[in-house]
């Protein structure tokens, strides 16, 4: 392979240009061909997927999800592609080498006098130099997973994240997604420093790991994927604040893992030796985590915002083309934006969902409302099921795995360890503060929930230039495998083994009163931190930003009247009466809204009247509070998977029969 | 500019590879963030153009389309990056040169002993590198118009044929698209050259120009643009018929012009006289047109078939997502399939989306139709918008603008001309043998409304190498501009001028009962090539493809029985009585499809009894045909302009009013 021909400053020589041309231009087709037959292998493992998911679907297994198929169906082909076809690397192709004493992005190449432009694509290792082309042909520019794979499948988890559940429980979701991937993180580096350190004395390093890389390897297995999990959480609909604990940490700490390792990376003291501790770099490492997290989120929100603005003073609803067009733009400007400035599009991208989703969406025709979820859903699936096919894929074609079984044994230990690090400790400092506490059986399902999915991929392969990464990336591979196939496969086994109620239809119980459960479920309203953000959300926010909410008259004090009057549209006045807003039926009453009008300060407290919570899942204690959960759940959810499966669990199906009659009352 | 730095055969020198790669990634991380940046300006135009458009279409404006506008702002962006931005090309980026006598693919530079992979991105003229960094930035690889953009367009024109009046004016439609195309890429070619000859003799040519080149233009100019005018014609409820030849033969003339200029330019006579008149070489190329023509055709429909299959045997619609998902992939495989095929992808792609809408629509689930429709017309909408601002910019931004006034007057001539050759000597033809006779005004309008739009802007600048291709794409650029403009901003007065029936709306028809309208749009039908496939394809495709039309039991003869009974589906037989056939309202009744069941020979002939044709437009004659022809009107159309504007045109007005206790009857 690389048979170099140092072909040097040789004079032009003057070639019949026609027949070059033609030569030129068949063998750029030849190469535009080759790249259609490879993305066409992809596109039909896709379809095979979905074909074989629906036979499951329709089937009802349930042990395996459309992901963990997705993979296998890419193993398969990763076999084939590694020991079935053998296309010798065109020779022809890579003689030419010439030396230069830079790279530059951009090479001109002088041929015989005519001047070819060629851009850099990457380092080639000796030892990476493949002789299948088929193989080289199938890896993708690991950029493509975070700059179009992954910014879909983001957005979607924030636009859809738009619940009840995740605003009530955000302080322990903050919680877990970001001093709780911090944790197992730091806990996860340590270990394997210590497993590095071992493997050294017993020389089965072959060679440098450093502490950063530690670090680094606990910063992307710490993001966990909500996917799998939540696609059988939502079929099965599972109690809702397990479900929102779940989806609320898994979505964000993307986002915390993606900024950490960034982080880590950019950690580089000062002088030669760069593999020391230094106060100073560390302190830079903190801010550039601070400042990039800060950056996306502001840049995220902010276009969200001004996505509502649009959407809120111009009447473009009218045409739904030209609005699901437009925040189709705006959102993906997001990522663009904050990629040109230097932040994180895809961090930018997840607050942007969430800002779009609680604020623009209210805005939106019934169509687009519609539309969008369902553009981004189908964006999501395909992106998500590549990934993992890729994922598949690259196990028997991705060029230089390092498998070491020590680092492998070790990495399933630390990932175990640090999952139980982060959950049970944070899960006991928060139950201290909280009235609705997480019981025992919500963590160990979170435990186990912790799978590893896209994002951690994504950062695992973003770059395998040294030996460490190399295994790392090898090691993770296995563990987003293993988790995805046990932890996922085994998801309904473990909830019916912790006993966590399923099965319960939110449809059900939509006769009862609106007005009634709102005000049940508004004395359970105990965390602060939610209370004081639904104020001022509610008061300010919405009314300015959407159509929903009450009269920006009536929320801000009377010496603001003439402001308040220009900011308030036509359609908030209407709203006076009784809420039209898309989460008034969540949230609070009426009548508590109109109490707490102009003032921030949290006046209904509800502590104390309500306290008597079940602590072990029992029946009766918990059907009425149960029952508030649930009727808020599935409002803005996407329903995709049809089916329904009751398992047989004791204690949750009587319990709801036992209700209905007390329900339709 | 371009200082050659000629660093060659130089000793590999070790520098600190740690450095090194800290600059490496930084250059690459500086080299994103341009590229975003440089896709926001896309991104932001388009959001502007949204915006504005929606402003025109709130106050109903209806001068200047959409597509007209992104133009516009493309040109004054264009201008500004053009005089405003002065960008110096980066000099580090492309200070190396070196030297080799080929122009592989793939290039493997040696910097260091380090090895860097560059992948050709074309070549560069002396004349043509650019100081400007920023133009050269935004000016993208042709070849992405017809993987990217150009496919969703085209899918979505095909998806959205599915129409009676397609199928009834299918002769005709076949013709102009054909003959039309043809005719007017000869008759534009022939004029032109004697433009050439002229232009040469008056000195007023720079380089060459062959018989070939100005058969090429004469072909990218006859592939015209149905947007513009059918947006407006949508919008106005134009005469059914007139939409469905005008969208007809636009939509297929587009891959009539791409296989006919790329046959052209297969056109290669052996030896070295390159551009002599040679039997083998032009029927060589008339085999190329042939055998890509049908090649694409037949994996268009092969894949569109497959997809029915795949719906039909699967019980897919009970998971929408799977079931647009797969819709989606089975759809971009197609291209994908044809390009590796070295058919060409953009021509199956709409044959394609003709399948799907006539076969596998009718197996989707409701929401999936909805979601399919949306989904496309929402990609086309921002494909289409995104070609018509960059056609703007690259007016300011294209590096090698040939405009020659003497060869740009000569080609508006030629256009227009080719038009008239096209439109009026085939309708003359064709009203031979039709019934249904097209009339003067219709023909004024075809003339009228043949826009040029995003296929020959992309055919223009897919290859503008030498001096007679530069010339053509500036002067293609204006023709663009020109009939954009001022054709498209004229439609509503030339409808009115040729006073031609607008602002029918078919839901007040709809009360008529389906099977009047059917028996008497019956007797019109005349077309003997609709008959034939009518009758095959309703006995025999749709009931294999579909879960719609009649069993198969019933219509294939006695023998066929147990083949028969197999390929049924339940559904089918439910079929039996009054058919769902989506299209069962739109072509025949009940009664004469049983008559026509199992002989393909044409039974039932309409002929003579009905043959008062007006041949003026007049309103009385006129009343119950158009009725029936308005009927049909906007079953699958997608609606995607929501206002309508009705304009004051006294013959058509009255008419529907008159009509209207009839109608109710």
């Amino acid at each position: 392979m690389l048979s170099e021909m140092r072909v040097t400053a040789q004079s032009p020589q003057e070639t019949d240009s026609a027949m070059e041309n033609i030569v030129t231009e068949k063998k750029a087709e030849e190469s535009h061909r080759q790249d259609s037959a490879d993305l066409l292998i992809f596109i039909m493992l896709l379809t095979l997927t979905i074909l074989t998911i629906w036979l499951f679907k329709h089937r009802r297994f349930r042990f395996l999800h459309e992901t963990g198929l997705a993979m296998i169906y890419g193993l398969i082909v990763g076999v084939i592609l590694r020991y079935g076809v053998h296309v010798p690397r065109d020779v022809s192709n890579v003689t030419m080498s010439c030396h230069v004493n830079a790279s530059p992005a951009t090479l001109l190449v002088n041929v015989s006098n005519r001047f070819y432009e060629y851009t850099l694509k990457g380092e080639i290792r000796g030892d990476d130099v493949q002789d299948n082309e088929m193989l080289r042909k199938v890896t993708f520019d690991p950029e493509v997973f975070f700059n179009i794979l992954l910014p879909p499948i983001i957005f979607h988890a924030g636009y859809s994240l738009k619940r009840r559940h995740f605003f009530r429980n955000m302080g322990s979701i903050l919680a877990y997604a970001f001093m709780g991937t911090v944790v197992s993180c730091f806990f996860i580096g340590l270990l394997m420093y210590g497993c590095v350190v071992l493997m050294k004395y017993l020389q089965q390093l072959d060679g440098e790991f450093f502490f950063t890389d530690c670090l680094f390897f606990g910063a992307i297995v710490s993001a966990t994927d909500p996917v799998t999990v939540l696609a059988i959480f939502n079929e099965l609909q599972v109690d809702v604040d397990l479900y929102a604990l779940l989806f609320g940490e898994s979505v964000l700490n993307d986002a915390v893992a993606l900024v950490l390792s960034s982080s880590i990376v950019a950690y580089q003291p000062e002088g030669d030796n760069s593999h020391t501790f230094e106060v100073m770099a560390m302190l830079k490492s903190f801010g550039v985590f601070l400042g990039v997290f800060s950056g996306s989120f502001a840049l995220g929100v902010v276009t969200g915002v001004v996505t509502a603005l649009i959407s809120f003073f111009t009447k473009l609803r009218d045409f739904q083309l030209l609005e699901t067009a437009l925040f189709f733009l705006m959102s993906w400007s997001t990522f663009l934006l904050a990629e040109a400035c230097g932040f994180t599009g895809v961090v930018a991208v997840l607050f942007c969902g969430i800002t779009q989703a609680h604020y623009t969406f209210n805005n939106l025709s019934p169509e687009s409302q519609d539309r969008t979820k369902q553009l981004f859903e189908l964006l999501n699936f395909l992106a998500e099921n590549f990934i993992f096919s890729y994922m598949g894929l690259t196990l028997f074609t991705f060029h230089s795995h390092v498998f070491n079984p020590m680092f492998i044994v070790g990495a399933f230990i630390a990932v175990f360890l640090g999952r139980a690090a982060n959950i049970y400790p944070l899960s006991f400092l928060l139950n201290l503060g909280r009235r609705n506490k997480i019981r025992s059986n919500f963590q160990h399902m979170m435990m186990f929930a912790g799978l590893r999915g896209a994002m951690t991929f994504a950062l695992a392969i973003r770059d395998t230039a040294t030996y460490a990464r190399q295994m790392m990336f090898s090691t993770t591979l296995l563990i987003v495998f293993f988790t995805v196939w046990v932890c996922g496969g085994g998801t309904t086994q473990m909830l019916s083994c912790q006993r966590i109620r399923v099965g319960v239809d939110s449809d059900q119980d939509n006769s009862v009163s609106v007005a009634e459960i709102s005000r049940r479920s508004t004395k359970q309203e105990s965390a602060w931190l939610f209370r004081i953000w639904y104020n001022f959300d509610h008061n300010y926010l919405k009314p300015i930003l959407t159509h929903s909410g009450p009269p920006l008259t009536a929320t801000l004090p009377p010496c603001c009247g003439p402001l308040a009057r220009f900011l308030t549209s036509p359609q908030a006045f209407e709203n006076e009466g009784p809420l039209k807003d898309d989460d008034s039926d969540l949230i609070l009453t009426d009548g508590e809204i109109n109490l707490s009008y102009g003032d921030i300060t949290v006046s209904t407290d509800a502590t104390g009247a309500h306290s008597a919570f079940p602590s072990a899942g029992g029946a009766g204690a918990a059907t009425s509070d149960d029952l508030d959960k649930e009727l808020a759940y599935g409002d803005h959810e996407l329903v995709m998977r049809g089916t329904r499966l009751v398992l047989p669990m004791d204690d949750s199906e009587p319990s709801i029969t036992e209700l209905q009659p007390h329900i339709r009352m």
